[in-house]
């Protein structure tokens, strides 16, 4: 299960990670906590029954920071109703059957490792060790895995590259988290739609041609099609997010020493039209300290959508100690 | 063994951490690689004589970057001429015994948590998951354990906390790694005595005791000083770095997410002396995302000097399987 804010994406899949029946039904509208838990079930019993076997255990992403060893929502942004219910518990209750519950992007960077990105890389015969994976998104968040499994830390809110600090100057802009100078603030697609909003109502940018849209209507995607377009003010801010990324990511490199940095996420896929991710790997080389930390591969998500569901499973079978 | 670029220390420990004899001695004066290697080997001849029993194993914890399965240094800033020694294949063959080495604030970390502030707190019943370890002094590194273990990522060059950015303006004071705005660059001995010295020539500081120093007699312990006796000049630099301190760890709770971190190291000295540490806390816990994000013990290192010889027999335990 992938359980987002707005959909919920349920699939069977095997062990090589193939997704062999899926589907996706939106959320409950300002549900209850039993709505939204009975929906949930009702989904998770269809899946059960679309195996059409046996079933190996229960696997879910949910979108929010979420306790690791019983499954328990601590504060989701999203789903503030279901803050403090232990999934775990819960379905492995109603439905006999063994769950891991994690956090979306951390379960993302799990999918990608075993069947995306580090797989790939596995199968030219160059195993990844150490893979980040970051998602430029809405927000930005991230998630690591080491040796195969998940980084947690002490809680479970590990790889959170969305909220630490690219920017320590006294103009920093405001995140939504209460701090400033956030990666988040900057190079997220709320981020890029705000500073051009914020830049265009300051004035001064009349030939840009984001100045002639109605400043409603100005968003991220407006700013990756003023930037194809050679904008001025399109592309200086987007200069700014992938500067705010090579920085984020340098941190990264620096700190868990990866050799495979995975980019997903709407926002990559603007960035990798424009063909920016040249620059932001020159610019994590230009700073790196060795030569060493150098060599990590930057590539882009390979699962797209299914990135979530895939990381549960991937989730599943490696507390089982199954490998594919 | 802990091979530091001015000593090598040696010692006999047993698996509860305690130091049953040791030793120090000066490294050779610019020895060629062979005088260096005769000199370690003597070292642990007589370590293992002194030892007086039979021994489980070697640990050995060096200045500089170091592969973690082949203990081979990469590129240590002070034994250049050591570039490519495989320490382990060395001394399993001329001893018999199993050898692991380790960079030096890594295992300083391991150090801390098994038998330092990591342990302490585990006796007064709240076990430490993961702890992040950081050095001030000369230099500014790091360590990472979870879970017991060190986490070394691809290559063993995690937790390089030294090498982050935590002042990205334009006026961000270059590194000696090269890049601009580290954290070593703001906080370390060598940093803050830079900037005291810059600031001096620069002029305009005629009312702070530093001025009426000789320049070359300016250094981390003068500023540290002046900052007792509440010189402006010396309280401002100090201000900088327990900014840039804060600014660093936070990115590493947000990433890391550990529940200790422990600080080592004589600027941390100096920075405890002038009660400052509660500064730093509240750096991060302004920053922190969540509130689960605060919920870390900010201590000072407990093993001094002994912190890498700790680390390096922690490390020999580690590997053995073998709990105190």
């Amino acid at each position: 299960m992938d359980w987002g804010g707005t959909w919920t994406r349920t699939a069977v899949i095997n062990r090589q990670g193939e997704i062999l029946w899926q589907a996706r039904e939106p959320n409950p509208q300002n549900g209850s906590k039993e709505e939204y838990l009975a929906n949930a079930e009702k989904l998770l019993a269809v899946a059960i029954q679309q195996a059409g076997g046996p079933v190996a255990g229960i696997g879910a992403a949910v979108a929010g920071p979420v306790e690791p060893t019983t499954g328990t929502f601590y504060q989701p942004p999203n789903l503030m109703v279901l803050v403090g219910v232990s999934f775990k518990a819960l379905w492995e209750k109603a439905f006999d059957l063994p769950v891991w519950v994690g956090n979306d992007a951390n379960l993302a960077a799990l999918g990608e490792h075993h069947f995306g990105a580090g797989k790939e890389s596995a199968d030219n015969g160059r195993p990844v060790k150490t893979l980040f994976y970051v998602t430029v998104s809405t927000g930005v968040g991230g998630g690591l895995v080491d040796k195969g499994s998940l980084f947690l830390g002490a809680n479970g809110l590990t790889a959170e590259i969305g909220h630490t600090l690219v920017d320590t100057s006294d103009s920093a802009l405001a995140c939504q988290c209460g701090s400033r100078g956030c990666l988040e603030a900057m190079a997220s697609g709320t981020g890029i739609e705000r500073i051009a909003k914020q830049k265009l109502a300051s004035g001064g940018f009349s030939d840009s041609a984001l100045a002639a849209l109605n400043i409603d209507s100005v968003d991220s995607a407006a700013v990756f099609d003023a930037a194809e377009k050679k904008d001025p003010l399109a592309v200086s801010i987007l200069d700014s997010a992938v500067s705010a990324l090579s920085i984020g990511l340098t941190n990264v490199v620096h700190l868990f020493n990866p050799d495979m940095i995975v980019m997903g996420g709407g926002v990559t896929d603007g960035l990798v039209k424009l063909d920016l991710l040249p620059r932001i790997q020159q610019g994590i080389r230009d700073r790196a300290m060795s030569e060493l930390h150098k060599e990590f591969q930057l590539t882009t998500a390979r699962l797209g959508d299914s990135v979530g569901l895939a990381g549960a499973a991937a989730l599943v079978w490696e507390q089982l100690g199954v490998s594919n």
